[in-house]
């Protein structure tokens, strides 16, 4: 094919909502790839097409999911970034635009679930978990809608929890985070949908079948076994659903619990 | 496989949340099964292997629904049925457990979108919008119910609107019935949800891509064009996605618009 | 002071906000005047200068209660009616308007509250508790707002309960006879506002001190003590208070529980 | 009264839920105690009987409203506080406390409406948003909880907007420190309430008569004759009417809009 209708092509595939092309390899950016729930999205991504761009503090972590994405034969790549700092994000994400091609998808998955009763909570520990659990979503989303706008498409995804819906006793800065962070989807949608780009935020309502939740949890391995723990790779699939949604039908917002949870 | 194999194999999969088996083909009931959505759920469960049997008031146009699902190759069958009474859903059940197969998906898709001011609002209109938009609901929802139980299994879907979550002005029937419909889902979620049985409710809020829509709204065929009208196709593949959700991982309420949709 | 300025003054004063004036007293329409919250409602009101129309469907309990009203030295009569029938909301309407002065106020005060598993809900009891704590509601609202309309003034207020903001397990049939309330309450404020109408909704959360509670919690007499029984007295101050709201600053819905009460 | 009968008077006193007592005289803290809604709610509370702390960041103006509450006989001091600074409200706090009396209520009233697309949002407007409109909000909250704990009583009140349940277009930093202080409220609401203190908010939703809707909107004083902008005595009513509520009836949310406001 000749060069010029290459690049006709190419761009009217690049108007329409397609999840992968053949030109250039499209990447899902996972901030808070962690152990469990950001490891899978990004692996389940991966397995979409996708470049899997993931991101927590801990570089070595992050380069490790990675390896271990490309073992599968995917694509993949870590990065160690606090992504609390607003250099630190503007910086990932034109390396990632610049490197390894336009973020297709970008995914706030960083939880800082912390109880207090008001009077225990230092203004330090208030501010951290907004910081974490908000203020980088905010510096995320922002990067991402940037260079999303100009394409006309992307899908930023937001998780959130119960504490995202209900300030629960002794829960003011993780639900004041969480409540901030909904807002911030709402936002985001309200402004962006029509623009192209699909923001949902993502409920999430229960124990995840995550390390922390067996180490801290006796009852954890009894739950599992009943499908009593929300599964990462059950939540990661729902994301790309949610990205692949036709763009007459977008969500933007869902709830999920296991099947045995009170709410 | 030697038959007690089968045996023990078959109860193994009854117990878990499976889509389909090779033992007995399941059913899929939907009742408001139109000339859209409802059509649309019931053709894209049967391409997924459920028997789907079709329920509207008109006989005529049900079974021409069916007809249309097996000549595409697919099991479907017709009922002409007014589910506000409440004898004519009990029978109704009855015959497709017997005749047909279980019950494993049970949706209820009636809309009756109507709107009047309060004083222009008679009894009659308020009345019958409940008993078609909600009270049949009540009874398909309870029936169904009724026969998953023992099972330990199933799923039962609620379609919503706008109306579910916002009593607009002049909307006091159709929201009525929309409110209490979704009072219903929650009730019927957190009382059934722990005994295996899925229920859940899909807002949807925008103009669906229906022949009604295109004979009223002039400016639908600029719409459907940029994507501007729900497709019904895809918001049966949602309800599909939602049925097949892994027990740890269910969705209670989901929204869905098109992209440019004000909300 | 001669007619014709009296004539004015009324007129001028008609259209202002005013809970009393000289030339006629205006009436307070309590629809479920029982042994609690609707009777203080009818007597708050009655000491505050309106005629309380105390209505319930005891004849005898519903005169009973306006006597005592009266013997207090406030104007009231009672009505016993069953405001399921329209002709008898359209007769009750008519007779105190015609015989007793304009209704400033109209308040739907009916509980319904059962509870049964969804299997054990039969159709009648969906039906009767729509019908009591809904659709009686819809009759009063509307005859009332078309009383008030033409005079551009008045109030409505509609008796919530947590059941109006959540479907919980077994609640089927109170949880959406509530939510089609609380519907009803949205739609009207939105559409009666606008024309000078004031329509809100209170949402009441937790056990109310009345008689049934006593015979049936052992525990209501050591709650009460503590102040853990919602006073039905300060409820109807609290609606007393949202009708004499200025315009400027219309409550639409509010919260009440007790100050122990988990939520 | 013999001083140890006095003594115990007053501690019986103090264990109830008491708007004004003859003993010592008990403060309000009115933390943006601006033009118009913090500075009627300092003077409200002050004609009351309390003394009113208006706090703004301008010293010279919250000292200039104290003087205008005392030349009306009442009693009132004014502090210029960054209140967004944790040593500073600490101080504050204490500052009154020692010199003035408890503070018996608190009130946050800090707005902080900014409107920018997300991609001209920056992150120094997002936290300052964030720091005036919720941190703030989260240091006096907790420092007024912490002294009114030992006591069992008090009431802390936060304002609220329409932003704080809707994240609108270009309202991301906005919504998100209203989101976060709604999180914080029912927070507090949930464990502080059943310790005595009563936590509520307050959903002001529509133009609010001030010097700044004068200069910013044409049509301001057209609507204000009728009605159409929220009056800031009236707000300020309906939050003394929330602190003087009955321990049984607490309410902890309630929206308050012009009669004519869309919603």
């Amino acid at each position: 094919m000749f060069p010029h209708a290459l690049k006709t092509l190419r761009s009217v595939q690049w108007t329409r909502n397609m999840a992968t092309d053949a030109f250039s390899k499209k990447c899902v950016l996972v901030v808070g790839a962690g152990d469990s729930t950001g490891a899978e999205i990004a692996r389940v991504f991966a397995r979409d097409g996708y470049t899997a761009c993931c991101v927590r503090r801990d570089d070595e972590k992050a380069k490790d999911l990675a390896a271990k994405i490309r073992d599968e034969g995917f694509a993949a790549e870590g990065f160690g970034v606090d992504c609390r700092i607003e250099e630190n994000v503007q910086k990932l994400v034109e390396d990632i635009e610049n490197r390894m091609g336009p973020i297709e998808v970008a995914v706030f998955n960083v939880g800082a679930n912390v109880r207090f009763p008001i009077t225990e909570t230092t203004s330090r520990v208030y501010r951290k978990v907004w910081e974490m659990a908000c203020f980088s979503g905010f510096l995320l989303g922002r990067e991402a809608a940037a260079r999303m706008l100009p394409r006309g498409r992307g899908t930023i995804l937001f998780t959130g929890a119960t504490a995202s819906v209900r300030g629960g006793a002794q829960f003011a800065a993780f639900s004041g985070a969480k409540f901030a962070l909904r807002a911030l989807s709402q936002s985001m949608a309200r402004e962006l949908s029509p623009k192209g780009i699909h923001v949902a935020h993502v409920v999430i309502d229960g124990p995840i079948d995550t390390p922390w939740i067996h180490e801290n949890f006796p009852q954890a391995q009894e739950l599992k076994k009943v499908d009593g723990l929300l599964s990462p790779e059950e939540i990661a699939k729902m994301y790309l659903q949610i990205h692949k949604q036709h763009r007459s039908v977008w969500t933007h917002e869902v709830d999920v619990r296991p099947w045995n949870e009170k709410w």
